[in-house]
């Protein structure tokens, strides 16, 4: 595996690689989970190349949020890159990212004033600068996202196409623990307590998939069950609870063939998201 | 010379063209002058190839604008690229740029709260967005600006490097009629007397570039020159006058090594910008 820090570098290895080869991309923040690592395997399989960045970006936090804490476990991830055959990881320093007189941002509007974009009103702007350069950078055929974010994935698919940048987007499962509760670098910040309750989650997201199954067409019923069931465990505190459109986040007052159950909680101090994405 | 008007059939045509020739890209709005066509005669001189963009941006036009009253001159302007032997004119149409689910736009701080961006405050967000449409679309190894929008230049620059966008930025001089005023699509509104008068501008900003020529240090006493030199014509009304940095467009007090002399003003209801670059 070759490791690219410096970000002329890799760009101009992707210059090389563009047209000739089919690159697969998978941006991450470190701290590698089976979530990531089904992205990289799928991009294994389906392309000639493929490029992992490492970059644990501070645009995309709010002030008050976990960027000092989070975690950073470089050695493992190498590892685990180097078991899947990762052909290039490009992992760049903050300051080559964004140099002293920075000052250009890549906003969508609408689709992130919901959901997340409501509890963390810079992320988005973060996360759409970030993707946006490390696109440019890499210059991938296809680019892989987990369903877990699912308003990211959105919003970068919004962006890729409204900016004409050259890359396919690809939107893989969440995967879960055995338990169910769905990968995410956050979830070592529980406690052995707050890992139990935290399985309320997707339980809760789940037994309101099988109301709308079974022929609920309420929102309002849905997200009532889920705020009753969800309150049950007094370690969990809800950040949102939306029914809305999977294409525009607009929530929902009548479920149709298309809907997204989307939920966000804390659990002491740990931000924990998850979601459901139902097609008739 | 090809006429693409499809975006998807210019970027495949620009893969093509990517890493293989050199080519050279003029973004414009058409009307093109003797201004436009020499930032092509300097991209026949030096590519393989060269793109010229016609596009009348909507995004860069503010409510109260000139948007709907632009000069548009489509068969002229083709027959001036046609005698210079441009290879593509890339001539889209509005909703294949801007579809209706647009929603993603680039901004540039700092820089563009100054001189034109105070004015207009919407303006450089959208030379952001469609430049940075137009470069992904055409994948230029050199994009040209000419001085005259130097604002524009500075912007497009920063975020070019901000966004890591693969393509050089080169910017050409300011283009002046025989008389000395600068050429723009723009100076067609002047009726017959105003254009008599516009030609204050450029001698007003000269004047005051021959005072920093010799010895004048104080940013305030060329201001207050060009302030009353201007005022003598009652036909101009002075939007800003800037004695600035030339990289930050900071205001300066004392008048140093690099300077930017940058005017705006209206004529009647047109807004005519000139600038001077000073370096000792």
């Amino acid at each position: 595996m070759t490791i690219i820090t410096d970000p002329q570098d890799m760009q101009q290895d992707a210059i090389k690689s563009f047209g000739q080869k089919t690159v697969g991309f998978v941006p991450t923040m470190g701290a590698l989970h089976e979530g990531h690592l089904s992205l990289i395997r799928k991009s294994k399989q389906d392309n000639d190349k493929t490029i992992v960045s490492i970059f644990l970006n501070p645009t995309q936090f709010g002030e008050n949020e976990d960027l000092s804490n989070y975690p950073s476990v470089i050695e493992e991830d190498i590892k685990k890159l180097e078991g899947l055959e990762v052909d290039t990881l490009f992992l760049p320093n903050k300051k080559d990212i964004y140099p002293e007189t920075f000052a250009t941002f890549v906003t969508v509007e609408g689709i992130t004033n919901k959901l997340c974009g409501l509890s963390r009103p810079v992320h988005f702007r973060g996360v759409s600068t970030i993707c946006t350069k490390l696109f440019l950078l890499t210059l991938p055929t296809v680019s892989y996202f987990g369903q877990k974010d699912y308003q990211q994935s959105l919003v970068i698919r919004r962006l890729v196409k409204d900016l004409n940048i050259s890359t396919q987007i690809e939107v893989l499962p969440i995967i879960r623990d055995a338990d169910g509760l769905a990968l995410s670098s956050r979830n070592v910040y529980l406690s052995a307590n707050e890992r139990v309750e935290s399985l309320k989650l997707n339980q809760t997201i789940t037994q309101a998939e099988n109301l709308v199954r079974h022929g609920e067409k309420e929102a309002h019923a849905i997200k009532t069950f889920i705020k009753e069931d969800l309150s049950k465990s007094s370690l969990i505190k809800i950040d949102y609870i939306s029914i809305c459109h999977p294409e525009t986040l607009e929530e929902l007052t009548v479920i149709g063939n298309h809907v997204l159950i989307a939920v966000a909680i804390y659990i002491g101090s740990t931000r924990l998201i998850d979601n459901c994405l139902l097609s008739k």
